[in-house]
């Protein structure tokens, strides 16, 4: 990939040219100076990078011509979704979506617990962090991020092959490290007041297993991070 | 280990009672409004958590009874240090630093580097977050944090028996999820602009491997939390 990548979800493969959206035009000629002939990079956010070259160095209409496409960039084996109880400060939840996109997710579903500090969450901020880092960490698969969700609705409704909930009170667990790789995974994340009691039972009874992120206490988003992590070094 | 947690150096194995510093005696009785038989722990940054109870209850000057000491609390069987070249945003580093004693760490060193865009630190308010991080997590033992250090004095000083360097550029890596368990280990994160050829070349003249973190592009801050997060699991 060039240094310089552009966010253009709505590019169709086979296409020959592509004219930027007049915001990144304006990014890409006004701010980088990039000119006639200077290469850069257009994702689509579905695994597509396609390697470009400016014909038309319009400022709020910058034309580029595709040169090759590179198909399934990084793709993975398996599917990796985290839904994690966004943290009282934004930052943190932040940094989590931040770190994750860049060691690699495919989705995130902020979860509404009892104990959750935080109801209520501004979705298309935490878009814009996505997508920063999916292009600062060169990838063409952006993570999908879901709309707050009830703890409940995501019991019942997950379809991912293996199941975990990840929480620090008693009870037997088994080391999230022990995983199967190269399989579709979700996993919980509590909020800073942990899952309650119920909440864990409910989850048991839908298929999920208890799992322990070590000896650590960790904060929520740092939990997230480490899951995230765990989950990438069991397929790699 | 009890919800309220203060750091405590001086304190001594063996002492029956402890007067609280006044700003923490302030803070226990005005902030968190503790009174007479309330319990507290405190941690002396060398692995031993002291659980007390307070019998003077004195907004400057609070005394407390020491009820029972743990020792070598959550002790790991290695010493991991990571030296890490710091970010050009000050909170980016911060937040390494947070997440790694979260984690698990023994030892820090900001690194200076021919690409640093950074080549000074305030180590006194790095020293609050990590002070923070390891209350935060209930752990015992304090991370050491060193000065700024120029990139050759540490190849030339290191004693670590495994050494690791991480860098972005081409030719042979091991994954660093290789190294060796229960052994001492010091692995090096490099700047923004990466690490230059020469210090790579002097590294591995020193007994340096070149390691790698993944097929993930990674920031200068992500590179550290997961190369932490990496150690501690291959140990857990």
């Amino acid at each position: 990939m060039q240094d310089h990548i552009f966010y253009t979800p709505d590019i169709e493969i086979g296409t020959k040219s592509y004219i930027l959206p007049e915001e990144e035009s304006k990014h890409c000629i006004k701010v980088l100076r990039m000119d006639t002939k200077d290469r850069l990079t257009l994702v689509d956010g579905r695994g597509n990078a396609f390697e470009a070259a400016i014909s038309n160095p319009h400022a709020k209409h910058c034309e580029v011509e595709i040169k090759h496409i590179e198909s399934e960039v990084q793709k993975r084996d398996y599917r990796l979704h985290i839904a994690l109880a966004p943290t009282k400060l934004n930052e943190r939840t932040e940094w989590f979506l931040e770190k994750c996109t860049e060691i690699g997710i495919d989705e995130i579903t902020p979860l509404l617990c009892r104990h959750s500090e935080r109801k209520e969450l501004k979705t298309e901020r935490m878009m814009k962090i996505i997508i920063a880092a999916m292009k600062q960490s060169h990838k063409a698969f952006l993570p999908h991020l879901n709309e707050m969700t009830p703890l409940k609705h995501l019991l019942l409704n997950a379809t991912e092959t293996q199941r975990y909930i990840c929480h620090c009170g008693d009870g037997s667990k088994i080391p999230l490290k022990s995983a199967l790789p190269h399989t579709d995974t979700l996993i919980l994340i509590g909020p800073e007041g942990d899952f309650d009691k119920e909440e864990i039972e409910l989850a048991e009874q839908n298929g999920f297993r208890a799992a322990s992120l070590g000896e650590s206490r960790l904060r929520t988003e740092t939990a997230g991070i480490v899951a995230c992590h765990t989950i990438h070094l069991i397929n790699s």
